[in-house]
């Protein structure tokens, strides 16, 4: 028996639970890896006990075929753990502290590191500035879906909670924290949402989710949320949103029964990313589509966050401007409209402090909005699957049954 | 005669020096003027004999016949005059005071002006939020390229020059500031332009050379710009910039030579807009190029200042997509690199006064960066023609020589 | 019998309703008013007929003889009313306008105004940058504790509620638009107040109260108010603050003993200003206080919003340097810790407009927060006292008994 | 022969060079040392052999006795130097590499250097928030007026020159990026100036000279310092700042001069701290006038920049209330006028780069600017004096005599 098991990706459509090397300090070959991150020494790092890790929109993108992700590549950002071990760099941090690990790796030395903005840090992954856990093109650090991980820069990267026993009491809001509750926030914000905003965000997912209750937090008078996926619609209105089903209603005419005018929304967030499809039923995948309708609906001299996931390339793109990531947008729209845009993915920790707070304060209740489901790691590849056909929830690993909270997946 | 001449624009490449009226304290029809504003009453409004006016990049979008600006449309939203009577409603601007006129035409009443977002102002175009003089679809204001104007919301609108004798020996300086010297400011500040930064600036037409200053001004410490157009160039590299001839070299190894690094830029300025060509010698008009430039040599976590003009229809455009202002563009490689745009009109009265006291300190010669020429009002034709031909030259006409400083075009 | 009555102050602790002159379209002299002011032409302004009208503890200063206010002078701020007759200069404004007025008089055409501080408006008062409505050296405009007043500049002050019946119904909560709802969030905007911040409020006063509600919507994860007085502090405990009774609790104890560490809080709100008390049991005049223990209290880093009032001369000073506003801070502990001080009156048209979007979106009850109670103007003197007694209420006078809320004060 | 050399306070009045152990990766007991801090194993620090190590202004509060020193402490807390060895815990940071120091010692892992507050570091002085090299109450952390030196968390806190070479050329600019650059450039930046701003600075040590070049830098169109040293103020109006002798000139008045109006200025800088005197000859210390007037001759809405030192506890202050840091502060002005205060050590790491970029670029003259002036150590003791007696000059100690430049003081 393996001293420790994780999720790989096996190929389109597949993943599975595999035996995998207990980590130690060093980043070892492996799928993925990239050659100038082989052998790669972490004294700097901690390693794990993983508490709970949760299956994220951007894993389904790898899973679906649409990255060049090889087989065999074990996934898994969102990571939140008990400290078992440190290496003999590690000054603070230590053995017995309960942590959220923010999903874009980052050294803490780098100059956009300095400047907060570690979702591009230049020295962790060789390909490009930014990296993450798990995932493609990412230097090949190993994914959190797992028993056990191996957490670079630890003094750096994680936040430990204050008091190890809220914490668990608070655990499915808490593992929020690796990415999806910062990434809506992170749009929500990006978007200039402050106390009286309108906002409409565009996807009922778990990010838009995030993005909404964020928006809330951040005092928004109205948050409308579209999505075509009548259960994630009745997710958000859950929770007080408003939401349009845009299946079946033009956004803009949802917007306007919804607000009383037709003058539009203050902010706009994007929470779909590449695979968007049109509007109407049944409608095919047509990326543009939604940043042109947040142009459309936004208000003159409003922001666009866009926490959706663009790519560089896509072999499933479209046609081939979708291939190499490419998008017909109406910029001349939003050039009238004196629109901005934010992009890319969310620098977690800018965030995720803050929002840590506001839920040991129970002042949100993000695991609740998003509907968090415990499942065991064995039931993962199940809840892919389950999460792929669209369900309205956030599944939530616990790969040691720690929680108390799992169940079982038909 | 006539009390009162202007340019007005005669169909595609044609504009002629016609008689007008003399303006008073109604908004008057004539060509362009939207039905809702005809009638409209100024008491708000100062009338002003026009010192300087100056001919700009974006009227030649409409003189080429690129958009659907009607006949007799009469030209010109870069105005510097002096105020020789003022209406009932105003307060505190007087007769004799020598003022610059921000081309965005604002109330100092509405919502956006209150948030400093003068450039899409609620109240002055019954089309969309913004408004400008002399130009098409943005309510029917009359143009300043004329002998006299009328100014509404005077108060608000006008800047005051603090000391008249001064003011007219820097008047070449000065009429920027009704618009190419904010708009390119506004383009290196929403590039992030600070001390230190370095820049690239696609474009080396009166905005991209007013960036150029702008960013000089901001303490930039590398400003490069790029053209294919050798007189803008050598003009560029008069006043210290570093350039690239995009008609024989590719801007990133452009880049590299200058910097002495591949990392680019950590500022990108589109100072070109939606009539941009391919880069190469002869290359066809290829509206992505500038931006998708722009997001390939700009740094991670940069942002882009796009002042050049971006149109939501163009009767020109070069297929379907751009005759309705959609671009195909790479926003996958923005979204990879945390990119942030900025869009629209630069709202001047945001930079105006912090500009004209560095004109006035001497700290900024943005009269001889762009090549100021003084013209008199019947050569503005000639003036028109020259410039759509590649002048690296700013034209100013000077409708009643009074800064004498009026050369003859040949 | 008078067409107008309004609140006058009669000398150290006292006042009366007195008869008035129905406003008009000029600034006649009176009781305060600056020579240079009287006889002005304000064909901008409005006619409201006054809705509500609240007492504010800065007319306390005035009324207990604290300023050098003449007597005769009319009180009164904080004005709610419905436009009964517009001057020829008003363009947007309409006759049945129901509207909030900005306790600053500002005139929407000076640098101040265009830059968005409107609290120091260049062209209002003769005596310094800044005015107010029935203020000492405010430039003399009357004062609204009445039932009718005059506003100028009325397209730029007026803030108009976009549904009347819907206003009225929230009227309480409306009325503290005007003034305290504005100056606490803006005390708690200027300490940094943000998602998941600990924040510590000086003073249980309706501007502390209004400061804790703005600091819960900006989403503070603990607000902590302290006083001297118990009901005021049982008012904030109402509404989900944690509070500290600084007559009997060292504030350093208080916030060790809520926030379960001695780190401090994030963020510091002084809403007593000068005529601050020393902590303790039957403490005398002290008012270098509040800011000195916010220096302390407050997190190395940390930011205090000033809204309270500081004076530039008092004649009832405790000695010489507080008699000319002088206080002895603690600069050195500030310093050390990186401290950032934001004083002044706040710019009410920065945030009435969201402030407003969140009352009539229910995410808010400020009403009931400073437990809003409506009187007659009969009964304003009789308020006036109870009030300086340290009543934990904020009286709102509601001249012609429109809201019928009014109740008898016994 | 000893392998250190450095510079000890000896007590009031007197510096010595000493001998001193060679630096290790160990922070070793010594005068000034926080015993919690005895034996810190530093495995994530470099060893410098210093090429540049400036005096202080700030020094000299130490050498006057007016702080807490102990005698024996080794001063100096601008550094420059090559590193030649690294600990075993430093990844980035290489043997050879040439580095400017930030006299902040900042871990990179705590709350507050995330925030880049890295003047206020939470684990590197167990008293309080920020240390500094050689300084009393920061530490104990070794000081660098020597031949060689410890940095802890290099890969932090290092700022690597890009080019040996073209560094040792502008070494005695790059040299002011330790401290003085930054420190003032942080004042400016903090007093708002920006572009067209007018900028009032008091003091023209090396700290106010380079916020006067840093406000240059910024854009400023009138610079103005005001001190009672004549060869100071020599020193600012040889590189374009207009003069003030507040020795003989009132500073309103001088501004009035200056300027043309007696409106003031829009940005305030103190850069002299808490041993400020009064105005007019021979004034004696008054450590509030500085203060006191520049909340005077700011305009309102203006914000003051507090680089000057201002300490919590002064044994040699005028009188019981200075003794313990506190000023009597015409805080009731300030408040009237909306002002701002930034207080607090300069965090230089959020400044040097962009600063060196400027450097390097030859934006800026900052060696020439305060006059830098290279001495040997053993020339330090005499340089401390005549510093001390108001030589308008900075003095840069050269360990190694590496630089070529340095002069024999008579």
């Amino acid at each position: 028996m393996s001293d420790n098991r994780g999720i790989a990706y096996k190929g389109p459509g597949k993943v599975e639970v595999v035996d995998l090397e207990f980590p130690d300090f060093e980043l070892h070959d492996g799928p993925g890896v990239n050659p100038a991150n082989v052998g790669r020494q972490l004294p700097h790092a901690a390693i794990l006990k993983v508490v709970t890790t949760n299956i994220c929109g951007s894993d389904q993108h790898m899973v679906r075929g649409r990255t060049t992700a090889p087989e065999g590549l074990i996934l898994g950002h969102e990571i939140t753990g008990e400290v078992i071990e440190v290496g003999p760099g590690v000054e603070f941090i230590q053995k017995g502290d309960l942590c959220s690990v923010p999903f874009n790796i980052s050294c803490g030395r780098c100059v956009n590191c300095k400047e907060r903005k570690t979702e591009i840090c230049l020295n962790v992954n060789p390909d490009r500035p930014g990296s993450a856990y798990g995932y493609v093109d990412m230097g090949g650090w190993v994914g959190g879906q797992a028993e056990y991980v191996v957490v670079p820069y630890a003094d750096w990267n994680l936040l430990r909670f204050p008091d190890r026993d809220q914490a668990m009491e608070k655990i499915l809001d808490l593992t929020m924290l690796s990415d999806i509750f910062p990434t809506g926030y992170h749009g929500a914000v990006s978007a200039g949402v402050g106390p009286g905003s309108t906002v409409y965000i565009a996807g009922a997912g778990p990010v838009g989710l995030a993005a909404a209750v964020g928006a809330q937090l951040l005092g928004a008078s109205a948050v409308i949320v579209g999505d075509m996926n009548a259960d994630r619609l009745s997710q958000a209105a859950s929770f007080g949103c408003e939401t349009i089903d845009v299946s079946s209603e033009d956004p803009g005419q949802g917007l306007a029964r919804i607000l009383g005018h037709e003058r539009g929304v203050d902010c706009g967030v994007d929470a779909v990313g590449f695979e968007a499809r049109g509007h109407g039923h049944g409608a095919a995948e047509a990326p543009a589509t939604v940043l042109n309708t947040l142009m459309d609906i936004t208000k003159a001299g409003g922001a666009l966050g866009i926490p959706g996931l663009y790519v560089t390339g896509d072999p499933g793109g479209i046609d081939e401007a979708a291939k190499e990531g490419s998008l017909s947008l109406r910029l001349g729209l939003g050039w009238a409209k004196s629109l901005s845009f934010t992009m890319g993915q969310c620098p977690v920790m800018k965030y995720h402090r803050a929002l840590m707070a506001a839920i040991l304060a129970d002042k949100v209740q993000i695991a609740q909005a998003v509907q968090a489901t415990v499942i065991s790691l064995d039931d993962a590849p199940a809840a892919y699957a389950k999460f792929d056909a669209g369900a309205a929830r956030k599944y939530v690993i616990d790969p040691h049954g720690v929680t108390g909270k799992a169940q079982a997946l038909a």
